[in-house]
């Protein structure tokens, strides 16, 4: 039988294409990946199976990483979906199954969609003109990662965009419940487009290569794709204290940009008090 | 009223979404835009017209560079659609319309689907390792543009990959039929693989600068997001004589691959004879 791979889209229950739909329709198992990702704050997994009038199976991050077994033995007998929010092979590849799904001859189709790789275009900015994306993740007391101060340096003096990724924080046990075997979980964590310009400066402040600065001039975007969406553009020093509200948050460091780009980004222009 | 710009995603007529179909369903008038890209092979104008039991108004080059007068007048009266190849944001960005609507006080809605920007995820590639997009325009007699070969140099100087969009050409004239006025117009064109890399390696015969040769690893994909995509990896002199079949083709120059994007490419290894 077949597997189907689905991408949800961004924004709620109805932002599914109707191949995926009538894909889902006629499966014996659905599973939703949900540990990489978020549905949309104007959804819900009630929402889903009561539109579906199907059964939802979480997919959570021990099942994925253990490789599915169960539901790619369920995929040789029966048609099942397997629902991404956003499009299969966005931010977060699921390539990895489709691998082991092909080495037991499991007949796959991916159903795309929409995901934030291609709709933040809705800010503006050419896609043609982003360089690589970076994934900033929440610093500790103890760890800072910024491997992608280099990265972001390569793009920004050869004059492309930056996409961020901002940190997802899912089921995340306290050091105390983990030490105690406790399987209680944090709530969910969500970086804010505060948060990233306040770690983005803080590395600028310790590599001192001059690669963007509090004036440099940038985008914050909050649920993309979604009815509420935000998008709102100045400098770092501008949108450090803007609220954009729930999760999820998206940054861009803008490149070099054009007179329609600029212009675009001129609509979206942070009010001065 | 509203004008909803609506994405189809880049198979057949099942792939928009649920909420687009809702959308266009209510509308008092469809327009297709139908000069940057083409509707997948597996569907058809009248297809579309069927499926939502809709008359759908084409919207050439000539409409759409005058500034859709029409439909943005209809738009302040009535719910209009128009509909875009992939996502509203794709390749090609319709933000000027939407600046439009915004002067002329028309509510915008904005519905994502797939484009080849993030749909090319399906050979394997992180989306998140891409350098800069280019387009890879047809070469003639006296015109070879190659300021796409500076950008493919700094993505391959970093290591990242770089997608190549190829060139479509539709509603063409002759240089005869242009002078004496024929409104008479040569049969669309779409650049193949094959035709690309050849370009490729012509520019690069021309500037030397050491970029890429024809042992570089690439992927050439056709038709994807549709049931008969292909995707098949290998040297750009392996894929040179590869037939990729009907359009439209896409065409990726691979940068440095992790072990699990180099285990994927593998997967689509061109056959040796």
């Amino acid at each position: 039988m077949v597997l189907y791979i689905i991408g949800l889209g961004l924004g709620d229950e109805k932002d599914v294409t109707i191949k995926g739909f009538e894909a889902i329709k006629k499966s014996s198992k659905i599973y939703l990946e949900a540990y990489t990702s978020l549905l949309g704050g104007s959804t819900s997994i009630e929402a889903l199976e009561k539109f579906y009038e199907k059964k939802i199976i979480i997919a959570d991050r021990e099942m994925v990483e253990s490789g599915c077994e169960e539901m790619l033995k369920e995929s040789t007998e029966n048609d099942v979906s397997f629902l991404v929010v956003g499009d299969p092979f966005g931010a977060t590849t699921h390539t990895d199954l489709v691998i082991r799904a092909k080495e037991l001859s499991i007949p796959v189709k991916v159903i795309h969609n929409a995901s934030i790789m291609n709709a933040i275009g809705c800010c503006g900015l050419q896609l043609y003109s982003y360089g690589q994306t970076i994934s900033m993740v929440f610093f500790t007391e103890t760890t800072k990662p910024d491997s992608w101060y280099d990265r972001v340096k390569i793009n920004r003096v050869n004059g492309m965009h930056t996409l961020c990724l901002l940190d997802i924080k899912v089921k995340e046990q306290s050091i105390e419940n983990m030490c105690r075997g406790r399987l209680i979980y944090e709530p969910p964590r969500f970086m804010t487009v505060n948060q990233c310009i306040e770690q983005l400066l803080e590395i600028e402040e310790i590599r001192k290569e001059k690669v963007y600065d509090q004036d440099t001039l940038c985008i914050g975007l909050s649920r993309v794709g979604q009815d509420d969406q935000q998008i709102i553009s100045g400098t770092m020093k501008e949108l450090l204290d803007v609220d954009f509200g729930a999760p999820l948050h998206s940054f861009i460091i803008c490149g070099d940009m054009h007179f329609i780009e600029k212009e675009y980004f001129e609509t979206f222009r942070v009010k001065k008090n």
